[in-house]
């Protein structure tokens, strides 16, 4: 095959096997996602360059497929779906308010391919935008534990802080440079991937004293039963108005997520602090309770000024989105994709020679107005049709032959049992349909 | 707003209304492919542009998005669904044949923008591959008519031709040229648009006789019942065994296609022809029996010499595929789509005063086990909350106050005829359903 026709680099088809496990996990997410009232949308999946770059710069260039269109427009491809779905709502003001969205697609980025990680990939992404109260980043939390409930990954937790906070504290240490506040952040935000003696050595040049440094480490420890920590935050007597504003967020949230029934499955842990430059208010990111290492199943938060960059208004926003692939990867690790999970029809009908094709095409007709069933499409032998119908994994094959169809009958073969009867066909449907779950 | 923040020219966001009527009719057109028996796949947006100029050339260039990647890669965004589902399968020799696969999904051209088209665009497409049997072409026929038929376009019906059988007519003439040939299809490809007197001067310069003209402008006006023109073909005499060949596979066809009880619905049409490369076998086309002028609304046909390219063996191929969009153009027209279709939520769970806000979260959740629910997430008195309710059509709106609640009821109001009941809380859910169809 020549080279240049096989898949690019890092790119991904989906095939029928993994469509099936796909159509299963899209179908449950879509489900909650809709019970809560989500909307689905889809935003295009080619935005101007200047809008991708809106919030992280130009230095996103490098991690994007990004061209110029034949007229010279700089353009590029979605690498989440929260800016164009960000873009979308402000560049309205016709929207009620909150406006609640979400979206299962397609990005991509020009990372290197690792296993399992593709340069196309899937999320699925929930977002409230126009409120301000910590009520929505609540219901944007007990959206996702609902989400990874409903696909069988309640073995997650999930892990809550909030920007304002962890900000406002180190603030309050004296660190008044708000690019060093920020490089503090990246180097917390690795904590879960870096032993901890070579984070103290990361942290050490961005702070000024050894007190500094031990607050920092200390206060990125905290992490336990959300009231605990509440009362922890507290008694720290921080004055920074960040940190005060931040706690009392936090603990409205924590008072929501009770009244939701979910506090038992989540925790706050001050080293969450998210990588992606547009949040600045709660932050939240689902692992595994096990403390199995292959990074968040889910993460998100609250970035109430990337709206403002898009639609020059205050569109207070938060929100929540998953790796697709990553979702599939511990499903298919934990078995919880049931076996049946599948596209392959379940009926086919053969001709037992070329003399009653017509009568097998007329009766596939009938099956398949109730079941999806398969027939021959290449002038096969019975013999080889029922090789066929063995290889696709049908699980019964209507024989139809001249004999019996001119006794009004048709024979219906259970292929595992290796069983046959006779059915008359006017209630052929009926009896496949009293055995085949559809 | 700055200009780079908007949609770049040609591109599309879904907005949750569009996508409640998209939702609809992928659903109808996926149940028809599912019950034939096609699987869902998703092919990769982005192949090498080697792949998308396989069968074109680099004349396709002009037409699509291209572009190189960071190692020089060139690539290009999937201008159809077929280049990649045949890549797809051609690439690998352990499917089973005949192999049916279906995709909906974008993609990409770089058309000047009209009306209702997009650079941005969506297909159905369904395809069968390792079946050089007139049965598998009549199969992707049937499944076409019954697509139309499930969303409601009956209205269209099946224009039916064979490139072979054409172009053989045209051999019989003594036109030797191969490219002539093509030239000859490209402009009868045209006959829709153009007035005849046009065509007939475009034909001019690429016959050699007035008589030749004259053949070929009476041939392509051959149109109508299957039974009658296989007739007059046959009648033609046309020895060129391409001809001989194509109408012996067109007789088949439409045996097969009366065993489907499609015929009243198929009319064989000369003048079809498929501007599309690829096509080298039976192809077809349906448009509005109404005669409303807004083209094709589905196409298709054989493709057998496609895969040979792709996987360096032989993949007999055969298909069809439809714009999305411009049937959403016909539906929303013909007023087809229901009107409750939408994805707004018809319950909405209101709080009288904020010491019930705990109560309306736990009731929201019971309620969203079962029915799609909205609850304030701004923090809203009563009244503004249930402007809000009214302003996103919600049908039913449960009231909790504390009054109510201390004995164990709650109100809820019929938003549309201003009425209100109290139930108690133990059947609220029970009589939500009973009043809503979800």
């Amino acid at each position: 095959m020549p080279e240049g026709f096989t898949l690019p680099r890092g790119m991904h088809d989906i095939y029928p096997e993994e469509m099936a496990e796909r159509l299963w996990l899209y179908e449950r997410i879509l489900n909650v996602m809709r019970r809560y009232a989500f909307q689905l949308v889809e935003p295009t999946p080619i935005e101007a360059l200047e809008t991708l770059e809106a919030k992280s710069g130009p230095a996103i260039r490098d991690e994007i497929y990004h061209f110029k269109d034949k007229a010279g427009r700089n353009l590029g491809l979605r690498f989440d779906l929260t800016v164009g779905m960000t873009r979308m709502v402000a560049s309205r003001s016709d929207l009620p308010e909150p406006f609640k969205i979400c979206s299962i697609s397609g990005m991509w980025r020009y990372d290197e391919p690792q296993f399992a990680r593709y340069r196309y990939f899937h999320q699925w992404d929930a977002e409230i935008y126009g409120s301000e109260h910590p009520s929505a980043d609540a219901e944007i939390i007990a959206l996702s534990i609902d989400i990874l409930d409903e696909v069988g990954l309640g073995n997650h937790e999930i892990l809550i802080s909030s920007r304002p906070l962890v900000e406002g504290y180190l603030e309050s240490l004296g660190i008044d440079n708000k690019n060093t506040r920020e490089e503090i952040l990246r180097v917390i935000d690795k904590i879960r991937k870096a032993p901890r003696p070579e984070l103290v050595e990361r942290l050490r040049p961005l702070t000024s004293s050894q007190e500094n440094l031990e607050s920092i480490t200390e206060f990125v420890m905290l992490k336990g039963n959300p009231d605990k920590i509440l009362d922890e935050l507290s008694s720290l007597k921080c004055r920074s108005e960040s940190y005060i504003r931040g706690l009392e967020t936090l603990s409205s949230l924590v008072e929501y997520l009770g009244w939701y029934g979910k506090l038992d499955r989540c925790i706050l842990d001050m080293s969450i602090v998210r990588g992606i430059d547009y949040y600045d208010g709660i932050v939240f990111e689902a692992y595994d309770r096990g403390g199995e290492e292959v990074g968040a199943i889910l993460g998100g938060g609250r970035y109430d000024c990337l709206g403002r960059i898009y639609g020059n208004r205050d569109l207070p926003a938060t929100g929540v989105a998953g790796g697709i692939e990553r979702m599939l990867i511990s499903l298919r690790r934990e078995k919880l994709i049931p076996e049946g999970v599948s596209q392959s029809p379940k009926v086919f009908v053969a001709s037992v020679n070329d003399g009653v094709r017509g009568e097998v095409v007329a009766l596939a007709s009938k099956i398949r107005e109730e079941i999806p069933c398969e027939i021959d499409l290449k002038n096969r032998s019975l013999r080889r049709q029922l090789e066929y119908a063995e290889s696709i994994g049908v699980l019964y094959t209507v024989i139809v032959g001249p004999k019996e169809l001119g006794e009004g009958r048709v024979k219906i073969r259970d292929m595992e049992r290796r069983m046959e009867e006779e059915v008359p066909v006017s209630s052929m449907v009926d009896y496949l349909k009293g055995k085949i779950y559809i």
